[in-house]
């Protein structure tokens, strides 16, 4: 037996069942509370940030994309693709995995799975932005499209916004029902409706999460009030958005990284004159986010690399003296720097 | 006990110890040999490959980058450090990792240890090259730098264009002994040398692979005799050469992808305009390679996405039907693609 690598060569390793024991252990609310907040004190220093475009590659059917940051200590990316045709085929739209790295050393140090926490911090996002945007007394949110990350939005706006009314409206009633009985039993009133302009009554905030690649119109300017929030993140590449033009006209946008949101938000539709506010600055106290009770706020959401870079944080200090991970073998690490090669040919045994 | 991840949920993933096993199973100049043909053949096929440099994240002391790839049915990527500091800190100056994809689904199909692959496929890659490019009758090799990847170089130029003598040298002594140490009983005489000057003396091709991150001048214009073929693979980033800017002049010039060897590779040291080869059209039998046994050529290489991509390939063929990998619970698949909260909850069990 060759002698075992040292904890040098190891690599801490977060599971999709390791991720889902996590929340049940912590409670899936206290979660999307601590990762808001997690992102929202990242967002605070936005400037520390190595910040670049996803790195994208494109087919047909779908996109692989790289997300990297770094704040100069840690560095972080995700893998993550997007393939709206996969769900016809039984296979996540969706899937994601990453990684945090020390930059003094350039070694790894988290693996994880990040479909779920994608979900979460996506959740997460939407709400910490919601609570610099939305109207102070929100009580209900409109969710528009039901399929795999809404019930984490809903929860995400009970944890985060203090909601108690969601209105779910899904071109499919069968996803719409799903989401319904997943949403038992966590202390909202959930709402099925059955048409977009029925889910949006009385909701002060409205959240559009639909998976078409292709420009649809999930809301039109005859639909939205004065003072409503709206949180568009089904949008997220180009060619695809959720809203009419003429709603964007009358709202103030704000959103996470303009170079990259320019290209797959909302915002697509919109001249690069158009007046836009960057998150980062409400939050660092640089701009203001909502400043009547009548103006209506769209946080155009696309994703940003910060927020799983948050995220990995968060889920490297809590794993910490658990047992929701495993060490990965996946660094070489000869005893002699220098000597890969004798590792390799002492390890004949 | 919540149901067990379906087949989809599993990557399969190949540790470092696995790599080792591999490489001893299937002997380390089969292997070579075997990535040698795989990357010929991708570089044949250069022109169906996504290109870009690599994503990289510079801090004061080292590099972290992503340097991704697709062929179209495939997509890969590794990730990868260079800390030329870490050496004095027990660490490894690179470590690495890879992963596959299937471009149709975005689904990951293989996480591999890359630290070990990258020094294979880099040893493969050069002596590839130099089977296009190095007189036909080389015999022996000068091997200055005799850190982690010399023994890999000495032991491909064997197995791949069949020398039989390799000459070490390296600033530190101590290095030399441990190339020349673990090369006993590979059917190579090594000679270790003193200086540079006493290494190429008789060598039809010289490697260079040191690792300091600066200009420096490991070979000058005086010791290129003609006919030589250089393989330089140590000056790899911006401000790293090793050899002194006379002898470009003199060589032709052949490269891996132009717009990243202009900014890492010994070119940097030359005006754009100057001529330059990419060694896939001599590959494809667009470009002559060595023309006269007089000329001197150099292969300026600094590493590329493709090279990965071949040796991901590779990796994921060889352990089929072997124990050399386990699988990872590394993505969410639930029963119904949009019930990723319900996979959630009805894991509380």
């Amino acid at each position: 037996m060759p002698p075992l690598p040292s904890e040098l060569a190891y690599v801490p390793f977060v599971s999709v069942q390791h991720m889902m024991n996590l929340v049940h252990h912590l409670g899936i609310e206290t979660v999307l509370r601590a990762l808001a907040d997690e992102i929202e004190a990242d967002f605070k220093r936005w400037e520390m940030f190595d910040k670049t475009p996803r790195v994208a590659s494109h087919s047909e059917v779908g996109v692989i994309e790289l997300m990297p940051t770094s704040d100069g200590e840690m560095y972080g990316f995700k893998y993550v693709n997007g393939h709206p045709k996969n769900t016809r085929e039984g296979l996540q739209t969706v899937t994601a995995f990453g990684l945090l790295a020390d930059v003094n050393t350039g070694y790894p140090k988290l693996l994880s799975e990040m479909t779920l926490l994608t979900a979460l911090r996506t959740a997460a996002t939407s709400a910490m932005a919601a609570r610099h945007l939305a109207p102070k007394d929100a009580s209900t949110m409109a969710m528009i499209g039901n399929g795999a990350q809404s019930e984490f939005q809903c929860l995400a706006f009970k944890a985060i916004c203090g909601i108690d009314t969601v209105r779910l409206y899904d071109t499919d009633p069968a996803a719409t029902a799903k989401a319904a009985r997943n949403l038992v039993g966590h202390g909202l009133d959930v709402i099925p409706c059955t048409s977009a302009e029925d889910c949006i009554e009385g909701a002060q905030m409205i959240t559009t999460c639909t998976a078409d690649k292709q420009n649809a119109t999930i809301l039109t300017d005859n639909m939205i009030g004065p003072g409503v929030h709206i949180n568009a993140i089904g949008g997220d590449c180009p060619g695809k958005t959720e809203l009419h033009r003429d709603i964007l006209m009358r709202s103030s946008i704000f959103v996470e990284y303009p170079e990259q949101t320019w290209v797959e938000g909302e915002i697509q539709q919109l001249d690069r004159t158009h007046p836009i506010t960057e998150l980062w600055q409400v939050i660092a106290g640089h701009a203001t986010g909502r400043t009547s009770p009548t103006q209506i706020t769209l946080f155009d959401s696309v994703g940003f690399a910060i927020e799983d870079f948050s995220a990995l944080r968060y889920v490297e200090g809590a794993i910490k003296g658990t047992e929701f991970f495993t060490m990965l073998d996946m660094l070489a690490d000869p005893d002699d720097p220098r000597d890969l090669f004798g590792m390799l040919q002492r390890s004949t045994a």
